[in-house]
């Protein structure tokens, strides 16, 4: 028996015995909750339409929720599950902004006067990170310390792995020449560092790219495993290592993260990349850095990349580098670790979705119902206001089954899980 | 006879006949005035060693106020001259930004999300200034445009004025010889079509740069000068016009401006810079757009610059696309140019300042008395808490002598015109 629920567009279901094996039942009631949700009303397609003609426009990104909020006013968005981000996180630093920044209205400084100079911020940062600053370069988010060091020590070939963020492919320039290591779903999407170095043997790549944990999979390879690797990348020129979510991968039973940016002193080939919105949500403000070899740091600022950061970049590196704010953001660090777990653990018992192992604050679920995952990831947007994200874009993965949820609080963790059990479970 | 003024530090002079002529009475009086206000209590000569220490830091460029005030926080800054800005304009920004941002806390947003894409932001700015939108590169400030195009498109060398905005040629690739054609301050740095012209048939460059109005002199070349400049450069790879000063330099007699931006349709050699932190004062936001033919903005997109524009930016954009804005703009414009006007003139009154003209918000001053250009910027700032721009830096400029003023709202230029005519007059 199949009961419409009309309020939410949602179906439940009640099983009783047909006298047929329980697979065969399963099968059909998945067929046949699919065939009845992939009824649309007019408006709801109208609106599809409309999402998918601006991700269209967005290339392999998402519209980000301001661009889709703006474009499509109709969407009543509630929770962005498609924002990598630590909302506590946001929390704290939006109540120190308006504390010291909003409130006693020193908002027209950051706005008006011309932001530090890139050395002066990287000062700064170094303190906090116990590097030295001369290995700092600060960033316009990473997004554009990605192009700077594909753009300037990148040169013939690229080796990244697929999944992957696509600027490390996109960003080349346009000589260059990307290739993959494939990581398998039916491997989890594991990181075999046997097979890559021979890769590596084979391709003779002058950049080699591995994000850790990854992005899209939430896939992790751990600190020792990745000091060795950087032994053997010794030869390789350009060996990028982006952390921007690290601070989500705790090594052991704890909360502890390793960062490889102290490598740097003793690795010259070696860039670690951060990005400060995933830990923050702060992508509006643009801020990320990288550490790598002083040299490359004078060889970019040298012709350019002088006032990349805007007045809220500089206030948020101020904060970020003071250690009373240091300690309130390890709390919230594993506050929201912990609820992700549980987020999770979920997630992986909603039937007909996959959750891959994760150690970021997203997870890559792969749907096995009927739904595809551009049409899931549309009917949770239109009808319960979550924006989730489609991996149709991302190449490595099978176009249709996969979508990457992102961790948020608890209360939008439990609508997200709640949602996904009456859609799809 | 001379009367020391404890006060404020500052000197009046009253002459009298000596039987001698009244040239030598001024030279001996310049001389004497000068010796006089060398002299520096330890406070101030110990001051003047940091603010010298920060200068040197930030190489071709001046310290931000901001910084200075974090670094010398015993400076005591009342009005920022260093910065080329319209004060009224960020008034009216700021005004709109808290009533439309700050009261409805919807700064959160901004702070957050992801800002839209390039070509997002490009579309609306396309319908404001009435350009093809697919021909507008959007930038995290004006120098990150100069900074890709000198990057991108600038191959063996590039033709700059002197003197100049350093980044045309600090930002070329090292690959890259920066040859200049050098404006005389015999001629009021007045550029001369022809000669410009012949040499860039003997260099023949790939890239040449014309800012109009000028920076730092304020130089300005009319529109049919420009438009028959343009016709002569068709052969030229790369024209860059940089406008960035373009709302202050009025044709004739009103207070029209004319942009080439739409000249970039007929002209696929030509793009047109335009910084938005000179007309706005909000160097911190980081927003600067180009125009270009949209091939270029495509290569430029293709690989990279996705998301390089803050959430402020694009609130700006939002902003300055809308009509009502536009039109509140204009008149505060107006009322800038209008103040500027007299306080230039007030400035070409003052003994032992010699002023250029200028179609710009700035004026170069150069001095004549017994101080020099960076003794005079110290102790403007450290006694009457003025920052102004000493121009000893600037490549073709002779060391010493040269200072740049900006012009600010009326009580703050009134400000700045006494405490120069107590320093120097």
């Amino acid at each position: 028996m199949i009961v419409q629920r009309p309020r939410d567009n949602g179906l439940k279901f009640k099983g009783f015995d047909l006298g047929v094996s329980a697979r065969w039942l399963q099968e059909q009631r998945k067929k046949s909750l699919a065939r009845a949700r992939v009824g649309l009303n007019p408006r709801e397609a109208a609106l599809i339409e409309r999402i998918k003609r601006l991700k269209k426009e967005s290339g392999t990104h998402s519209p980000s929720a301001w661009t889709l909020a703006q474009r499509i006013p109709e969407l009543r968005l509630k929770v962005d599950a498609c924002f990598l981000s630590n909302p506590y996180a946001t929390q704290l630093f939006l109540m120190h902004f308006h504390r010291e920044v909003v409130r006693p209205r020193k908002l027209r400084a950051l706005l008006e006067l011309y932001p530090s100079q890139n050395r002066v911020i990287a000062a700064k940062l170094g303190r906090v990170l116990e590097l030295n600053p001369e290995s700092i370069f600060v960033g316009n988010g990473a997004a554009e310390i990605i192009q700077a060091i594909l753009h300037r020590f990148t040169h013939e070939k690229i080796l990244v792995n697929l999944p992957t963020f696509s600027p490390y492919y996109e960003f080349t320039r346009p000589d260059t020449q990307a290739v993959y290591n494939v990581l398998r779903k039916e491997d989890n999407f594991c990181f075999n560092p046997d097979a890559y170095l021979d890769l590596v043997r084979r391709e003779r790549p002058d950049t080699v790219v591995l994000i850790n944990p990854n992005n899209p999979d939430g896939g992790y390879i751990p600190y020792v495993v990745m000091r060795g690797l950087l032994e053997e990348l010794r030869s390789v020129k350009n060996v990028i290592v982006d952390e921007s979510f690290i601070h989500f991968a705790c090594e052991g039973n704890g909360y502890l993260y390793r960062s490889l940016a102290d490598q740097v002193g003793r690795l010259p080939n070696l860039t670690v990349v951060k990005s400060m919105s995933k830990d923050f949500g702060v992508a509006g403000i643009r801020a990320g850095y990288a550490v790598m070899a002083p040299d490359r740091v004078r060889t970019l600022l040298d012709n350019g990349f002088l006032w990349n950061s805007s007045g809220l970049a500089e206030y948020f590196f101020d904060l970020y580098s003071r250690p009373d704010f240091q300690a309130q953001y390890e709390r919230e660090r594993i506050r929201f670790i912990r609820n992700s777990r549980r987020f999770f653990a979920a997630l992986a018992k909603i039937d007909g979705l996959h959750i891959y192992p994760t150690h970021a604050n997203f997870a890559l679920a792969e749907l096995s119902g009927g739904l595809s995952a551009d049409e899931l990831v549309c009917r949770l947007l239109i009808r319960r206001g979550i924006y989730t994200r489609t991996c149709d874009d991302k190449k490595g993965l099978e176009a249709g089954k996969f979508v990457r949820i992102a961790a948020r609080n608890r209360p939008e963790n439990a609508y997200i899980i709640r949602s996904l059990r009456r859609m799809i479970g």
